[in-house]
């Protein structure tokens, strides 16, 4: 089965999605059975719109940048498909002698990535590439972006919690991106492991939020030690399941975007207790930080889109590709395909086990898990 | 003149403060003049509560980690002093055999300092050590800690527009640092030096902001391009000089504590004009960030500090060392000894010739100023 191959980006970008899509250059080269290697601009926006650019004809250097650029590259979209769509989607496809479709992104996009694998049936290999921060996909260990934004994360509390401890006059509260899944603001506990300085609270979606609780905490915190951190998720959620803090604008999806809910407790703090606090919202910040990217991360991100193409080339159809842990110590992961339909429009929330029973730490055995996935020990600092 | 070393810091740390700490003590090993290198924990408070260390005798490793701690490795502090504390450190100073006294600030502890200097006389020899992240130092061409914060803000500013611009969904605001003078936020116009991306506006407290010219220029620039990054400085300031946003607070020195203008400009844009806009506020990650350390802001802060040890034992006293630039291209810069005075209290705006006439950006030569201080370049990114 002979033709071109078509890659295009869906959703919010992670600091490794080029890497993948180096991956998927590279690899593509190896097969005679893939003639053109075409990119999609900005997602299935540019693939309706047919703007296409041929990614086998760049200046130097292009490819190579891949691997250190943030964002995607191609440009990415959040638009939700309507039923009318998908056969214009197959006719492009058909018209563009695409015969090997990639696409690379989260659990939203893996459900139009099955829907159009179903269409396309054996006539186009359509195969899921997955990305996100939030590692909330089914199935795969975790999602290639993830051990880069949790190292950002990590390095990030350790220095913010050194900072603020070195000018002990507040409280500082740390957002960190996750709509639903508090994977990322967990991984912010690998910076109070082996004797660093870490947060003393974090606060997950998973974890319903008690302001009486959290007040209680804070002035207990503060009677020990001024100058401490707390780390909460954007898509804090009240004992009732309604987030604390909402943009009210919704994404193309429909889902709600979360926002400020790190200014909301400071606030909060402020006015219950007379304490001085600050917030602070790295935001897109820790998905576009390439001096923090995790070099494991940047590796498997690669494997997982090279991995794409020769499944493709292979036979296969309706599938992602996903990370399987072998071993923790020593870290290993093989990959694997698993079906689309097994990952589409699947949230995989943040296990009940590794939070603590107040609802406001995390376990120290998800150190095992999150540990291997930032690449790199968290750097150690001087001090007393 | 024989006796013992006490170094100090006030203020807000910086990226490279503890760089300067690493000179301190390894310029001080070469004078049989100094006895003992001893430390005040958290600045003048832990001078007048005695709370010392002794920096000669830590763990091995303690120096060589300093240049790369974020923070104050010795604790810090936001205390004005009033004229009944001064008789009080002089008499701790000499209780504690001190004959060099180095306390390394900005503005306001500089003042602190210049009173402590002119209360010890030729009893005590007093140097000042700069730092600020707010580059806001007067006599100094600039201050060690802006080349680190600013180099910062510029790769911060050229991921978020690379990022903003591949989802191109809506405008980002970022926030930096920087009460009441821009240096910080102006430096974020490098990043869309050299054919990269970067902020499509800058905002400076330095220009009294309009509201109405500001939705006026978003909607211009929405209207030839989505997903654009809008700079502003936290010191934002009215036509009539009033903060844009304020936390109400007031610092040691009764400053007020800015806060949530991005977001405040975010909130204007969707109501005012219905384009999606996120807020990020990195805060104080901006200083404390290691992995963006510029190395010749850290090479600079460690001089520094040496400096200040070398001018105490030849006899100076009163002084804070300043950086003179010799010349740019290439660029080289010496050190020199400026009275004290001739710096305390003093805050030096961004100059108004760096600054459109719109009020709305950056002109191309404060790069000429800017850009040696980040001490490499800017990452490079693969595009179309």
């Amino acid at each position: 089965m002979k033709g071109n191959l078509l890659v295009a980006h869906g959703g919010g970008p992670t600091p490794v999605i080029n890497a993948s899509l180096q991956g998927v250059i590279q690899e593509a080269r190896r097969y005679s059975e893939i003639d053109k290697v075409i990119g999609a601009r900005f997602g299935i926006e540019g693939l309706l719109a047919e703007e296409f650019v041929d990614l086998g004809v760049q200046p130097e250097g292009f490819v190579q940048r891949l691997s250190f650029t943030p964002g995607s590259v191609l440009g990415s979209c959040r638009r939700k498909l309507t039923a009318e769509d998908y056969p214009v989607i197959l006719d492009i496809l058909r018209r563009h002698g695409i015969q090997y479709f990639l696409y690379n992104g989260g659990n939203d996009s893996m459900d139009t990535c099955s829907r159009i694998a179903r269409l396309a049936g054996d006539e186009i290999r359509v195969i899921g590439i997955p990305k996100t921060i939030d590692n909330d996909l089914a199935v795969t260990d975790h999602c290639p972006g993830f051990g880069s934004a949790a190292r950002y994360v990590a390095v990030s509390a350790r220095e913010l919690a050194t900072e603020v401890a070195s000018l002990p006059i507040h409280v500082v509260v740390m957002e960190v991106m996750g709509r639903n899944a508090g994977w990322l603001a967990a991984s912010a506990m690998l910076a109070g492991s082996d004797g660093g300085r870490g947060p003393r609270m974090i606060h997950l979606p998973e974890s319903p939020f008690s302001q009486e609780e959290f007040l209680t905490d804070v002035e207990a915190l503060w009677s020990r030690e001024k100058g401490f951190l707390i780390v909460a998720s954007e898509g804090l959620k009240d004992t009732k399941g309604q987030s604390l803090a909402d943009t009210g604008i919704l994404d193309g999806f429909g889902h709600t975007i979360p926002g400020g809910v790190a200014q909301l407790l400071a606030d909060t703090i402020i006015r219950e207790l007379g304490i001085k606090c600050r917030a602070e919202k790295p935001g897109l910040l820790g998905r576009a930080s390439l001096a923090l990217q995790s070099p494991t991360d940047r590796e498997e991100a690669y494997q997982v889109g090279a991995r794409a193409v020769s499944a493709a080339v292979d036979g296969e159809t309706g599938k992602m590709v996903s990370l399987r842990r072998v071993s923790t110590a020593p870290y290993r992961i093989d990959l694997e395909l698993v079906a689309l339909d097994r990952v589409a429009n699947i949230e995989k929330k943040f296990p009940q086990e590794w939070i603590n029973d107040r609802g406001n730490d995390i376990r120290e055995n998800f150190k095992d898990y999150c540990e291997p996935l930032i690449g790199e020990p968290l750097p150690e600092f001087a001090g007393f």
